[in-house]
């Protein structure tokens, strides 16, 4: 039922990533800054956080990945996430944008269309609405009100994807992830993730450091929410409530053996 | 001993906040965003974190409350409150301030200040030397050096209460709330709440979370309390040190269970 | 084989800092803000976080101790050390510098020497590249990648902490401590520390909360991290993945007694 191939590359992207630690450079937001540098250095992955705009470029320079996070966005922050974005572009060093709360205020629907726009990005990850937000004014994406089937969401996701292109991540209770040409669906999770804040932002940071040992956008991307959503499966046998679920999370991530990745992965190529 | 309808109010606000699950938008601290964010979750209610001048009026008219904490502020913060606080007032969306540090430092007292001369706010929570800050230089309310006993805390409340139009909440050991005619007392709580950061700033989310349900900011805000110290006890039941309290305050209020909240709401009316 | 001297001395130091409850002053940065006000409660301080230029000078006058830490720096943050900074220097009041990431960028680099440059800063902690990186252009100590054996990172401490007049803690696997005349170095700790984000930032804070109820900066930093990493080790007996443990750490500060830490310390004159 699940695909093998697949489970057998998170394993080797999970090894990859233990054996490199590459530093993932975030420009993010303060509310989830603490959590997600701690789940990069659970994977194994080395964090850094750093949004002033004197040393953006230098320091994205050393990295393996960066990611962009608007849950807290300024002009000056957007500023920044564009200044080491280009120098990220010229390096070859993979982007991954979170566009959290696009399509609520003009400020982040404009503000994710400008890095879009301005940025070559590797992948995006947000749940449907965000994602769909990002649709041009004119293009053929359908609206999240006119999404009525797992179908018409991938039609839309597969369009989008053309259009912008880049790799989406729809995350939800099964993950859709389209490079415009494949989908896959991830159905690793637990519905615990959704009382913990930013377990949508730590799933784009965790996919941030898979870019950086994987080239290929759509199979880091799939890979790296199978790992993810396995922590929340395996944190949720032994936590029942989001306080001590959180912490768990985290001791799951640092845990999870290569086998368990191997027999845990639940990966479906449509 | 303790009020039987206020227990009785308790548990239906907690409940009716389970079920309508409102946004409530924060302009806070950085110190403790990452924590009320995931105390709101965990009471039900849905968090969202934004402060660019650009977007707060925008993002404020989806809420059900606005949390103005003011415990890092700078100059720009305060401006935003202030204009994401005129949008919740037309719209009549209940605003709380917490004046955190208020009567410590200059901008502090002078922001809270100017938040409460440029905005209705429905409640301020805060420590008795910071609430009796705000009291104007010419006032009647005394000040905290010349409280010798509860009876002068009350009178003094009360006094300012009325003076600053608005229902306040002094926490402590015991909290005192009054919305200038009645006065409430909570003796839920537990002293681990001192050693963890920010308790203060989650007593105040919380409450917010509350407005959104009640309409009455007294027994909105008296049983946010209630609920608030019940899960303080019921954390201290399996954790004896700060690290794990903290982790189980979150656990404790997600699953206090309505009829828990009935036989725990520990709230007496003067 | 370790002094019980200095052990004594740790254990004197932590129960005058759990009877005094200094305040300590911290301009630092966002990801670990949470964690470093949590660990200063639970060793028995009191923590504030305050980086308007309108209320530091005010603020810091309260202060017991002074923490500069910048890791998430702009400019603007900068400038409110200095500020602060200054007024602290004018009552004697100490500082100590955290130079996250110092010799990544140059704006990290020029910062970390500017602070040291306009103020007096009693204690420097940072890992070995870090505090390095800090040497004048024309300076006799060593580089990072000169440094062969664990004699020439003492030489190069010793040198440096002369050049800058500070008190140099390099922390590690064992932490090399140095006023410029003797030097003394800490076992305690464990590996786990470095799977969670700023366990050296807390360290710092830590150091900040010994400064102020002891004089001297040598002993005062030496037994900070004795205590400090006297509660990674207790917390590894519970705890076996970073969630758990970064918890588990906040337990540790808070449940050492004076015992454990007079017989636990690890502390050597060289």
């Amino acid at each position: 039922m699940f695909d093998q191939q697949l489970a057998h590359k998170a394993t080797e992207n999970l090894k990859r990533l233990r054996e490199k630690k590459p530093l993932i450079h975030n420009i993010t937001n303060y509310v989830v800054m603490n959590y997600t540098a701690n789940a990069l250095l659970a994977c194994g992955a080395s964090p850094v956080m750093a949004h002033a705009q004197e040393e953006v470029e230098e320091m994205v320079s050393f990295a393996g990945a960066l990611v962009l996070n608007i849950g807290t966005l300024t002009p000056y922050w957007i500023d920044s996430m564009v200044k080491a974005g280009k120098r990220a572009n010229e390096l070859n060093t993979p982007i991954i944008l979170d566009p959290v709360g696009s399509g609520a205020t003009k400020l982040r629907t404009d503000s994710a269309k400008r890095l879009l726009d301005e940025l070559s990005i590797r992948v995006v990850r947000g749940n449907a609405s965000e994602v769909l937000s990002l649709a041009h004014k004119d293009s053929r994406t359908k609206g999240v009100d006119s999404i009525h089937s797992v179908d018409d969401a991938a039609d839309a996701a597969l369009t989008l994807s053309r259009e912008l292109n880049t790799t989406l991540a729809i995350t939800g209770a099964v993950d859709l992830v389209t490079d415009g040409k494949e989908i896959h669906r991830v159905s690793n999770g637990h519905e615990l993730m959704g009382f913990v804040t930013g377990t949508g932002c730590t799933a784009t940071v965790i996919i941030g450091a898979f870019l950086a040992v994987d080239d290929n956008p759509l199979t880091a991307t799939t890979t790296a929410l199978a790992y993810f959503g396995l922590a929340g499966e395996k944190a949720a046998t032994k936590a029942s409530a989001p306080g001590s679920f959180q912490v768990g999370l985290l001791d799951a991530l640092y845990s999870i053996e290569e086998k368990q990745m191997q027999e845990g992965a639940k990966i479906q190529i449509q």
